[in-house]
């Protein structure tokens, strides 16, 4: 059975001296925040995670879950428990706001957690996860009422929660959406619809499920500015709270699927099933979007976390398997063979997954940091600008993270040879898992657009030229010094200079001629995403060269080389990514449609 | 259910108009190859993959293969009656040598063969695949009895074999092997041990199988010095041929593998079971070799297959299914929805795709041509540059190509969304099935090894040299004419030039530093295949530049079209992977194994 666990410490350099979260203590809600507090919680997190969520994770790939002959679902054996463990321990109230029952920590410590629940066991980390989603989306855009009746259950993890938006005919094109939503006189409305892919639509761990539901009203416009928001909870909520009837929604049937066999993800009928608007008519898709800027950077996480579960499988493998002898004459003499860790080869895999899991932690929870600064910072520019942050960098930690997290993971499922591919060995399931966090809540072709295509033009390009004077006033803050921070520094600025051109290039040929925009989108997000790794490389190499003769001077030492190795394995990637972006749209978009059919 | 359709209007192109078999008629055994000839038997071939091994794969995939109480193995449905249709019509002939059956026509077409069986099936394929790699052994190392005894049987398909290598504790280093050939008065040998991944190990397609054994003699070198290779059939071969006892082998278990579900791939358990040995005492790895290298091209021609298949199920995707609508505005305004291959992002991906399989497409077959020309050309100095050729890119058609299959295979999931996910729809079994070519007859980090550490350096590195005067010709060649010829030429004259240095760069840093080698080997390899895919999309260029004006002129176009679109989307990440390979081991090699364990 693979291992996992949780990085903490390596979580704790990031929020300590990476962050310096502790630094921010003017912030509301941040004031208590000291650094035993948020130690003691990532090392609580990650014991919850390697003891109670990791263990179940094969298990539950092998047993999937059970929709029964009257329409119950039912999760893997051990799911229910651990999900009492969840609520008791509190750990979905981590980040939640005081006011509805939350801790109110800040982001980073929930996204740390977030983290370690999806390397942990991703298809159980989803129902948990979703539930998130729905919640964001009645925080902010529900009436006093809703807020009051929904959220503390479900910050309590008592209740779960969903969000439906697909459907069989209509994913990323949600103007189609056929599902109806008509007005009843008592001021709620009949659902009558089918969603599709509806991770956690039902389950045996909460007493009720809270499905966040797009629908469209009667004469509503035909496209996505005819959208509406609506409740659609599995069981109806008395006016006290209670429970009362069941609601006219069902499953239909779970489907089977390449990975995430834990999570059940559902097609759900909505027949007339009683449901209430969340803010305004028509306005669904600005919800939804709430809903779904904070489920990208969940499964941005959930790219971080089967990197991380999937490497620590693949080290130890590489430690404990002996195949041939080191190019350099044997390691071992004694030994029969050497372990795998004296191959090259074998290395390059594992330095490639820990340079690229470590620097996306870092980026995940500087990214989470962003998103308390852009509510709670002191001045409405530092606001402003950690919410263009954030904003221009979510579709890259979900793009980027997952596109590397499945990466990783066939790396080190390929660092087991042979056994990799055997499913009791677990890592085919890293790989299979890691594959959904690429499709779903966007597809990452979606992401990329959003980055090129939306996120880059917003008030005049405001974003892209924050992160510019970011990468840059962090490079030139590198001056002198250390050696290895020197070479990060002027590699850093250099696919930053690679970014600003592939920036001006798009600027110049993609106002007029769209394609090329759509057609170099994929490979700017993934610049960006090296970029933004470098920028991560870089202060983390940083803190680490002014902490040499430390007590723990190893882990240190360790972080310099994988910054080095950023600047040499990964940021040579810029100047390709560039000119492909500079090819234009010519050979992408010359054939007829036909001539792509095989002859 | 996923569509195929063998592409055999591409495949006749570049046998007849890109190496231009017809102009070999001066080699032995080519004599009657008229184009007549190969395109009925490539269309017939085309056939029997889509007609008739199709629409058992993903049935196949679903069943896999069942161990019974008895130890018997079935494999699932369709399976036996379609193998019954191969032999029939002859499909495992086609290029065995006519002396013991064979139709002895060239490699080419068995590779054509070989790559459609492997797209409409790749399960089903590995059947007669493995028996081709355990017939190569015995056609070059056996005895005249052995080859009289088992090749005629083999060929004609009556009976299929294997290639048992791999045990629990040893796969690349076979050195470490444990199983025992005890020598018998009667000049036989009693075989004993385990051996593990065996692909076909046991079924029902054929009344006998014929395993290739490596085993160790008593008191063999503990090295893979020490090893020698073994004939055990399943069923005693009585000297007139017929079938007598049943041999002690048996199959202990069927792997539960991530994809191949519908292949056997068996533990095998020898309890003194009657062996033969083939070609002499303690050279079974050069045996082995003979077997492996005709199994690396067989395992490209995977990557190859998956890539085709998966292609053309996005294809058909991205023309079907409606989503938003092109970047330019509305191309099908009646519509309430555009097809998805009017997005730039798609259509990168299909056009990756599809450039990736055409061009690779050429260099197996032309790689199939070297085959036979390192037998058959008329000089002992074309017969070694046609051996030299296939040697040195034996490891990249392997190890790209299939990383490449990959690839494809992701991004053609991709195009589906999450309907991409689901496993009814057929997508996922494509990424599953060809992540296994990554892996078996040699890691592709023990390919890069291949390249980098052995073919480079054989003969002073004149394989390589010979490499780079070929592309280089062909560059030179290229002058004037036709514009996209021209930029063709230059890009690949440069990715050449990248090679080169990339080549001199070892030979200056690897020599006293091995691990340099190691560490940019994988990267070695991948350049090695762009310049490769690069060569032959010269070559197709020139052929189509002059076809201009042809019958079938959108074919033309459209290979002029990809070639381009190699020229400013594949060619740009040579200098990139250069780079990498400068960097050196330095990164790489630099942590202590502890460092790389979770703290």
């Amino acid at each position: 059975m693979p291992i996992y666990k949780a990085p903490t410490r390596d979580t704790r350099f990031i929020v300590n001296e990476v962050i310096a979260l502790e630094s921010y203590g003017e912030l509301s809600g941040f004031e208590n925040v000291s650094r035993d507090v948020t130690d003691a919680v990532i090392e609580e997190a990650g014991r919850f995670a390697t003891e109670v969520a990791a263990p179940i994770n094969l298990s539950g790939d092998q047993e999937g879950c059970t929709r029964h002959a009257d329409g119950s679902v039912t999760t893997p054996k051990g799911f229910k428990e651990a999900y009492r463990q969840f609520v008791d321990g509190g750990w979905g109230t981590l980040s939640a706001p005081e006011e509805f029952g939350g801790q109110g920590l800040p982001h980073v410590i929930g996204f740390a957690m977030e983290e370690f629940l999806s390397a942990a066991n991703q298809s159980f980390a989803m129902y948990p996860g979703l539930a998130n989603g729905a919640m964001s989306a009645i925080l902010v855009k529900g009436s006093d009422a809703q807020k009051t009746l929904y959220l503390p259950r479900m910050i309590s993890g008592e209740w779960l929660g969903t969000m439906n938006l697909t459907e069989p005919h209509c994913g990323t094109d949600l103007g189609l959406i056929r599902t109806r939503a008509v007005p009843q006189v008592d001021g709620s409305y009949a659902i009558t619809g089918t969603k599709i892919f509806i991770s956690a639509g039902d389950h045996d761990l909460s007493d009720n499920i809270v499905h966040l539901v797009l629908a469209k009203t009667p004469g509503a416009p035909e496209s996505s500015k005819g959208i509406s928001l609506f409740i659609v909870p599995k069981v109806l909520v008395n006016a006290d709270g209670s429970l009362g009837e069941r609601n006219a929604v069902s499953v239909g049937s779970i489907e089977h699927k390449m990975g995430i066999h834990g999570n059940a993800t559902c097609v759900m009928n909505y027949d007339g099933a009683k449901g209430w608007m969340v803010g305004e008519e028509f306005k669904g898709l600005a919800a939804m979007f709430i809903m779904m800027n904070s489920a990208r950077l969940g499964v941005g996480m959930q790219g971080l976390g089967q990197a991380e579960a999937s490497y620590q499988n693949g080290v130890l493998y590489a430690l404990e398997r002996r195949q041939g002898r080191a190019l350099t004459g044997p390691a071992e003499p004694a030994e029969k063979a050497d372990p795998l860790i004296v191959h090259p080869d074998v290395r390059r895999m594992l330095m490639d997954a820990k340079t690229f899991t470590e620097g996306f932690r870092a980026l995940c929870l500087w990214g989470a940091l962003q998103v308390d600064l852009a509510h709670k910072a002191a001045t409405e520019e530092a606001r402003q600008e950690a919410d263009d942050l954030i904003g221009l960098l979510t579709p890259v930690i979900k793009g980027y993270g997952t596109d590397m997290g499945y990466k990783v993971a066939t790396d080190m499922q390929q660092v087991w040879g042979g056994h990799g591919y055997i499913a009791e060995n677990g890592m085919d399931q890293f790989v299979r898992d890691a594959r959904i966090a690429m499709i779903y809540e966007g597809a990452n072709g979606v992401q990329a657009m959003d980055l090129a295509g939306r996120k880059l033009a917003l008030n005049g390009g405001r974003a892209i030229q924050r992160f510019f004077a970011l990468v840059d006033a962090e490079c030139s803050g590198a001056a002198g010094g250390d050696e290895t921070v020197a070479l990060v520094a002027e590699r850093l600025a250099k696919t930053n200079g690679e970014l600003k051109a592939a920036t001006m290039w798009f600027v110049q040929n993609a106002m007029t001629a769209p394609n090329n925009l759509g057609a170099g989108a994929y490979a700017y997000m993934t610049l960006t995403g090296i970029v933004s790794l470098g920028l991560m490389w870089l202060r983390m190499a940083k803190v680490a060269a002014a902490a040499a003769g430390a007590e723990d001077a190893s882990f240190y030492q360790a972080k310099l080389v994988c910054a080095k190795h950023w600047a040499l394995r990964f940021a040579p990637q810029a100047g390709a990514l560039r000119r492909e972006i500079e090819a234009g749209a010519e050979t992408v978009m010359a054939l007829p449609a036909e001539a792509f059919a095989t002859g």
